[in-house]
């Protein structure tokens, strides 16, 4: 067995959907795959929740219908991504296995009838994984349609943590591995405090709930614990079919909607990273989510091509109000995505299904049928990403990096921290925000990589930081970079313990300061901040103040009023050949971007010029660039450009007029 | 055993409440017949709560104290309707039979120390209930007090679903008769989706707490399993009663105000409907949801007058903030009850209870005794209806319908959905509501009925619509009546599964148009509709339009704003010599008025002219017809009638002025 | 052994707190001790979550570090409150005795991982906590470090009631003695109500969640067995300890915080009242809070001096916002514990921990250590209190007493009552806050007390009311009291089952009304009275009205608007040589102050003249009497007084002016 390929055999953009035909007759077979051809659909991804058709009790095998299927659709040149179904075990499973059902924090036994998740830990899950993905590899692993592997479904959700009994004894063997004795666990857990030192191993257990808030060290070792556990299981899976078949295999994360995974050390275990993301249909700029769930799908991936896995052409089905998508809308979302690196542009799914929970979401053929809107746009995306082929394999740069760490987002969201109000999803989208608005692309990073091909590294939300990672910071200061770090960062460690010296102490040197005391507000109170820089300001900033102490650094903007009256607010530090800034409140929008046009200049970036809601971001390929730029105003506006035009076939000299709703995608001879 | 009579044998219309002596010394219960005789109580029912002081232990009965409360009852001349006490069983039989109790849905097994439900699927339940009815029965069904049997309490509340294993173990054997094969279940439920499909029937389960959304159409069956095992244990107490009894059987309903039992299927299993009902404190027009819960009672017994087992004589004591009854306000009540069908006016309770959960609940004899408002109100109000012994029997007719199905209720209200915003009993209110301060008197009925008497049907909620009650309604249209359907509606068939070929789609050819997509709006947006009738006019609405495309149809409203700009909002269709109007968003109360302005004139439906506030109800009587005038207004107000006003005795000629907060009734000769 | 002494051996005012030296090594308590004496602490709380490390398996014990800890504390002059660590027991226990685990209402077992709370009924528990706090006892009785006991902590919190086996089963033997025959309890408890009716003892149970409202008298007396349960548990403790040592035994409460424990009858039981109070960060006025939680420490004490056993430097870590204190408050805090009665300043805790679920919770030793404000004003205060030690025994008097009935609000605080707009804890803060702001020091009372004393008593939520202590409160008005009694009072008798004749009726002679009906109001409704008093005025009122009957009464106040409109709002009652104020309906502040102007004049209480805001509370001892004076303001306030200022030592004559934020504490002559 040779390492397989990192992007399966398809050409051009990946263009399809999940595709379940097991819920539909063999004359709608027939119809799907003409519809498929009509739109230019190359990809499918099949089989995901088969496991009950595919072996009907343990170990009988029914493959008849999907061999049918594979080559129907291999037939009509359209290519498979061949999913194991393991994210919803049959009935006889749990049948067989009742003690393999998830159990939740209050003791509540997940019954049957929804995704029929299983255990984690539970052996007989192991081995039933394996088995099916093993048979499945064995028969089809040389099927000509298959290009590619899909382990799973969404990993983390519905639910991840599980305090059953076979997760509980999993969780004592994950800690003697980590920890080797009970006094290391002991110390790291700080069993001291509410008298909880354990004397035995099997003592231990999982933070099931409990009278009062449980150890915050023990929920986030458990939190990884069920990360290392999902992991483990999509390992099994993926070694039972590599066994069988060298096409490249993927598991479809949840980028910016669930933060149960890290998809960091997962970006490790898979070939290509593949990604599903839904519009938040509450937040009027959802483009914004979507563009940070695209940059941190490439980010994890080291900046190599993704997979869009699923998005949806309208509504979702499983939010309070489920808006759908205006015309032209799902064409902007999806060229997005591959502007920020997506190769493949999929959708959950082919056919909208009649039954089950999820039957009010749209797919490419929906309810209606193909005289309607959806179809046509369906149609025209898949001719438009035909144009596009050249575009593939194709690289985006950016200068900015936002520091993104599960384990952090992990430990700062248990219980009883300083404010309600403080949010890590809420500080990295202010900033994302502004950046985007700035038109200025970015990565996401982890505290302890390399960070010097960056001008500018953004710690909004680094509440957990281990003195190892906070060094790492310190050196790309003080080797040139400009830092940006917002409050309640670097304030435990890796054990959710407190460094001490003063909040903030591990980044001292390269911010020149520390913070005495948190100065959380009450609800809804608001405040002032005196910006001193050229343009003096008033700043506005609600939830949070502090009380700073300086060490070296220049305080830029005071607090005039609340708690932290007369104070510093915002500092910013000279470090080596670098700068360390500091901001002590939440900002609101025109405060931050008054703040970030200093910054700004400290880190030699800038800001486009290029009016608001115009996004523009470059894919580098090998002999030209690709400007993409999606217009999500209502009045076309001039993109400066000069090349072609590749979904019109202008020549553009110049200047483009990117349409209202519309989106350009201009070749231009590559600058390296 | 012959059939029985279908109304107690009772002279005018029944007075009274639930009578509970056993809370109380034998003093009082002389104090209480005396009480009863000033207020006119002709009826009272005994024994709902009694089960542990009449079964001691299991087979152990003591009759004493109830023959003595009979034969004093009987000697004051006040009839008795004998309540079986199954709704709560003894604390022995629980002690005796643990598997009996109810367990919830997130698998929490519910304690004594309320009203001990019992599973309703409990062998031992079962028996039971049929044990202590027939000791009842055998013992009192010759008694001369007894003129009515009660059978338990508000069935479906304060739980209905049960998911012990007895209940699992039922549901699957209930399945088995539904279905007869695993194939048609497997097909009904769309298990294909989510991977849910089944290989034996012991793997089928309830729908118990799982880690999504359980499979709607197992839910919805669920739901419909509950409702019969639920009637299935009345019909096994009737059956037993009947065995020695030969007085009608009835059990309270609780309509408009539970949707957890199908009344129209329970009204077919009692020799009379009950109906018990209490104001929504919160709702400042109470009376209107009053007047719903009395129609549907009318409605599902077909008409026939029924009882009002239940109500209060002012405040209730299980809302958050549980106003008071104003001076007038309980007469009002009562004699709306009676305007729209009811024979009996009981409440909940006769005495106040000093103990237990319900001790602030108002009674016909207070805390505060006979020197009070509200004993003044009792004793006026068993005087007037006195009075009124001649309009028993009289019956109300309606020229207008609209659809209730607790089917489609309950498959709306599974997760979900495309908005939260829409609800079924919103929906019925807002029409209702409608032609409530329109002066029109309204049946309820279910889709798949005889509707060819209604002028005209009005369908808001019937988001479930099988393709057979569709064909009805459609065949109503084409025979010349006019059919009013609001959004979400024909959406669904019986197994939840959606109709293909555009949403409504099944209502095609009797609306002219189908709906190609829901476009739900976000919380809290308003958006205008450009009316295009004779009165052109801007109505207003909010929470979802829809992409309608038109079959022929006219359209009578256009989207201004919002996603559907531009599009139909509101047509018409002729078909055959009816017509059918589509409301495909949610208009506000003068947007309604509007429309159905229009429709009046579609369907022949003159809505009164008199002021908003007077509640005007027409009873047809053999020799007689009664108008019944219900003065909710500050004011008097003049309704033009001649004849005799009842409560007063005054000869009415032209006109009588309805006094403020008042109530007339007016007889005049029978016109058929 | 002879009774101890009722003050630890201490000298002058304590001061310190929890001192938890196990979380850190050997180097950092040397530490502590040189940082302790230069605050001037002189008394630490140690052991109370030590178990797991006294203790490490059943019997086996290690007091090798607590030697060396006490001793090193003893050598620096600091003296010890030695904690018995019974409020969270260890792993090892739960894995030896798992049905000693408290199963919530719900029926979830409580996990370990938090504090380790266990069944109060558990045998196994009973022994430990013998077994544990014997040997401390046995081994440190004689230890001249320790001065007092500290019996577990804050008994009640984090969970009380509980449901599991053990508990049920001592709930009945609880409930057999205090009812001796089932009869008896099916009187007391109503059962007749929904058909309860108890035949046997096994068949009572504990108020588990049920399929609708439990019971009230069965969850009431829970609510008293499981205070009783607690307190039982203490006793045990305390006399374990008796058994070898002398020193004074307390235990921390939680006045006003949490009501799950009776403090009158635990007062009773320990040697010295202490208690723990946090600021409610969103409430602005938080000493408010803080004044009646040490009125209620003073009182529940019969007025001795109490311990302040621990409030925070800073901000807390539990509540949704955790508002850090400003500069000078932690002083004027600790200032007004003393001028309530409080001999002993103490905090949790003296070192922040760097671990576990409250390490974000201040500490006199923050995480930034000493260089710091909260660090400096530490070691001010303890400067300061070492200017107070001749305050130390000195006592507060008043003339003016509110009833705090914790029985009442257990009966109060449970389901379906008329209103949830109707709290006791916001009535008691409504009258509280009067007084407090009028300058008038207050007692809280039983209703059953000796009342003679005061001048004026006031019942703002005495719901529960028996007989007996009506007509203690009638004879109070009857020897010339003035007595204001709140809507909803003297409602229920001791089993919470309704008075008769009228609600309020036990206390119809001494009022002068009863009330015919309670009048709640809709949500937000807000109405106007019309005073009748010399300054006639219109006031402001919401949530609640009523229908009053007079007996009597003269009528002060009339309803405007509201159901009630043109009925008696608030009356005075002239009985005996006293009068009864009737309040009944929820005054705003405004309101309030007109009609306790009127209620001051009949008691002869006259109302300060100081600005609102300053503070000022007299102590009084043998030869001199303290006044204290809090300013709460922006601004220095003149304060009338002659003597001398202790913190300054200045000499005042005639007036003392405080500064903003500052405190005095002036010594005068005693005047009996």
């Amino acid at each position: 067995m040779t390492s397989p390929d990192r992007w399966p055999e398809i050409r051009g953009i990946a263009y399809g959907g999940d595709y379940t035909p097991e819920q539909w007759p063999r004359e709608v077979w027939r119809e799907d795959v003409v519809l498929m051809r009509e739109a230019g659909v190359n990809l499918v991804s099949v089989g995901i929740f088969a496991w009950a058709l595919l072996e009907t009790s343990e170990g009988v095998f029914d493959f008849e219908w999907l061999d049918e299927l594979l080559d129907l659709l291999h037939e009509n040149g359209i290519s498979v991504d061949l999913g194991t179904p393991t994210a919803s075990p049959p009935a006889w499973f749990f049948a067989d296995h009742p003690d393999a059902r998830v159990v939740s924090r209050d003791g509540v036994t997940m019954g049957f009838g929804a995704r029929g998740m299983a255990s984690h830990a539970s052996p007989a899950y192991r081995a039933a994984i394996v088995r099916i993905a093993s048979a499945l590899a064995e028969r089809y692993g040389s099927h000509p349609a298959v290009v590619m592997w899909h382990v799973h479904n969404e990993y983390g959700v519905p639910v991840g943590e599980d305090y059953s009994e076979q997760s509980v004894r999993a969780f004592r063997g994950w800690l003697r591995d980590k920890y080797a004795t009970l006094d290391a666990l002991n110390t790291a857990w700080g069993t001291t405090f509410w008298g909880q030192r354990y004397g035995e191993w099997d003592h231990v257990g999982a933070p099931a709930a409990a009278p009062s808030v449980v150890n915050p060290a023990q929920r986030l070792d458990f939190a990884r614990f069920t990360d290392h556990q999902l992991r483990a299981c999509f390992v099994a899976e993926r070694d039972a079919i590599r066994a069988h078949a060298s096409q490249p295999i993927t598991t479809n994360f949840m980028a910016n909607q669930s933060w149960t995974t890290d998809l960091w050390a997962w970006a490790r275990e898979v070939d290509i990273v593949s990604d599903d993301h839904y519009l938040w249909a509450a937040d009027c700029e959802g483009e914004i989510g979507l563009a940070i769930a695209a940059d941190l799908s490439r980010s994890v991936g080291g900046g190599a091509p993704w997979i869009l896995m699923e998005h949806s052409t309208s509504a979702v089905n499983w939010q309070p109000r489920n808006v759908a998508k205006r015309p032209g809308e799902m064409a902007r979302n999806s060229l997005t995505h591959l502007a920020r690196g997506a190769d493949a542009i999929l959708f959950f799914q082919w056919r909208a299904s009649r039954s089950g929970a999820e039957k009010f979401h749209s797919a490419m053929v929906p309810h209606a049928g193909t005289a309607s809107r959806v179809w046509r746009e369906v149609v025209e995306l898949g001719d438009a990403l035909g144009r596009l082929e050249e575009v593939r394999g194709s690289r985006v740069a950016a200068d900015v990096a936002i520091l993104w760490d599960f384990e952090s987002f992990w430990a700062q969201d248990l219980e009883w921290r300083p404010s309600v109000d403080v949010s890590h999803a809420e500080q990295i989208r202010a900033f994302y925000e502004r950046l985007w608005r700035d038109g200025i692309t970015v990565d996401f990073a982890l505290p302890g990589q390399d960070l010097s091909g960056y001008k500018l590294v953004l710690a909004p939300a680094q509440y957990l930081l281990n003195t190892a990672d906070a060094a790492n910071l310190t050196r790309y200061v003080e080797a040139g970079g400009t830092l940006v770090v917002s409050f309640f960062s670097a304030i435990v460690d890796e054990n959710d313990a407190v460094h001490l010296g003063g909040f903030v102490a591990p980044l001292r040197d390269a911010l020149g300061i520390v913070v005495e005391e948190f100065l959380p507000l009450r609800e809804g109170a608001r405040h002032a901040v005196e910006w001193t820089g050229p343009a003096s300001a008033r700043l506005l900033a609600d939830a949070w103040q502090e009380d700073l102490v300086l060490h070296g650094a220049e305080v830029k903007a005071t607090y005039v009023d609340g708690p932290g009256a007369g104070k510093a607010a915002v500092t910013r530090h000279a470090h080596g050949t670098g700068h360390g800034w500091y901001i002590s409140t939440r900002l609101d929008a025109a405060g931050l971007r008054t703040v970030m046009s200093d910054v700004y200049a400290d880190a030699g970036v800038a800001p486009s010029d290029l009016p608001e809601g115009l996004e523009v971001v470059m894919r580098r390929g090998d002999d030209a660039d690709y400007t993409i730029a999606v217009n999500h105003r209502d009045d076309a506006v001039a993109l400066a450009a000069s090349g072609v035009e590749l979904l019109t076939g202008a020549e553009v000299e110049d200047e483009f007029l990117v349409p209202a709703g519309g989106v350009a995608v201009i070749r231009a001879p590559h600058i390296p």
